[in-house]
């Protein structure tokens, strides 16, 4: 019986019931899930994500000792009086290491939100590949969630969505069903980059053609495309609970 | 200046604000488009497009000497009492010449209704699909705009835009500014074609992998899966105005 494997290009094109006992990655390359994962990375205990500023200004406010970071981005651009904005290079562990982040980023929190009755969350970015497929190789059913751009379809989701798509199918061959979105991810993936193995540059070639790249080079942030392009360079799996806490699996 | 090239994987990811003096080809591959464009080549008057079986009644209804001939589907099956189903087979110029067709079909309808504000509405199917691209040639916007089935990204609809995505492009090079969207269907014809000038059986080994496809063949209806892979059969481009009355350019 193959296990499906389905790919959502937008949150907007799934339903919580869908997704209901799944395993379901959460895709927003640039730069949600890359910055998240960098933090988490870089030590910090846990990652909570807020929809509203304000909300994640009252949360960061309940925790002392030591206090949270606030980080973020509104339309790309750090957020007034935050700690942190979204550039996954502003996480280090000198900034970040046994830190609480609230963090609260325009697209990547509605796709969370999809996934109130999923078995089990995860967020991948290029740069934790690896981890997240070896996490969903033995996964009864695999929904690759991409968060998107304002309701528009990204292509630097659709291609983290085909990289996994290969490498889940890499792994177990002919166990699983694909979905046509799954297909399309998969084919921009082979067409774009051949090899599931690219270098960096490359990678961060493809991915400045994107709409989140274009967006990112308008706003002078070349580098935290150089950042996202650092295919698997994480080995770890940041998972999602219901409330929006996300810590290292 | 480049001109927009945009593809919407679904009706729903765009609006009719979004259209509005653009040129709009409408994807419905299997097989509404494939269909209308066979009934038209094969001598067929106008197609009169409507969303509702009542609805089509009624339009048939008003229609005499020679009466209007009724066709479509519900769920991919004929509808009692109509004269045609949607396989493009069964409108040869011995059913349909010369007569008017009410057609009612699950997508292709909803589709056409976002298309309002367009300046021209036309249908693609891969059996006209050079007449079309020939059409779009000078235009200076087009959006491609696939039906998708019952709210569902559809790689046969997919593909027929990747294909005209890449006409577009070798025609007039540098003219064009692609969407994300567009870049991942015109990678899906590339992965899964090369050329694009594939061989029918070929292309009809691809769709029937696809969703539309996969449905067709349980319906035992792939004899329809190979007529809609004729590439380029017709030399004619179906155009649709505001009432979703449907006649050759």
């Amino acid at each position: 019986m193959p296990r499906p494997l389905c790919v959502h290009l937008l949150p907007e094109l799934t339903t919580p019931e869908a997704l209901a006992g799944a395993a379901v990655a959460v895709i927003d390359v640039l730069r949600a899930s890359t910055t998240i994962t960098q933090a988490l990375g870089a030590g910090a205990v846990q990652v909570l994500a807020r929809s509203a500023v304000a909300e994640a200004r009252r949360t960061a406010e309940g925790i002392h000792d030591p206090p949270a970071l606030l980080g973020g981005e509104r339309d790309g651009l750090p957020i007034a009086g935050f700690d942190l904005g979204n550039s996954p290079g502003e996480y280090t562990p000198q900034r970040v290491s046994g830190r609480t982040i609230v963090f609260t980023t325009t697209n990547g929190t509605r796709a969370l939100a999809m996934c109130g009755q999923a078995r089990r969350v995860v967020l991948a970015a290029l740069t934790n590949a690896a981890a997240v497929a070896r996490f969903l190789h033995d996964q009864p059913a695999v929904h690759l969630l991409c968060a998107g751009t304002r309701g528009e379809i990204t292509y630097e989701d659709a291609l983290l969505a085909g990289l996994l798509v290969h490498r889940l199918q890499d792994a177990a061959p002919g166990t699983w069903a694909r979905n046509d979105s799954a297909r399309l991810a998969a084919d921009a993936w082979t067409a774009a980059l051949g090899t599931t193995r690219p270098a960096a540059p490359r990678l961060a070639e493809v991915l400045r053609q994107s709409l989140g790249g274009r967006n990112l080079c308008a706003l002078n942030l070349q580098a935290d495309i150089d950042e996202a392009a650092q295919l698997d360079r994480h080995d770890l799996v940041p998972c999602a609970d219901a409330s929006g806490t996300i810590r290292l699996a």
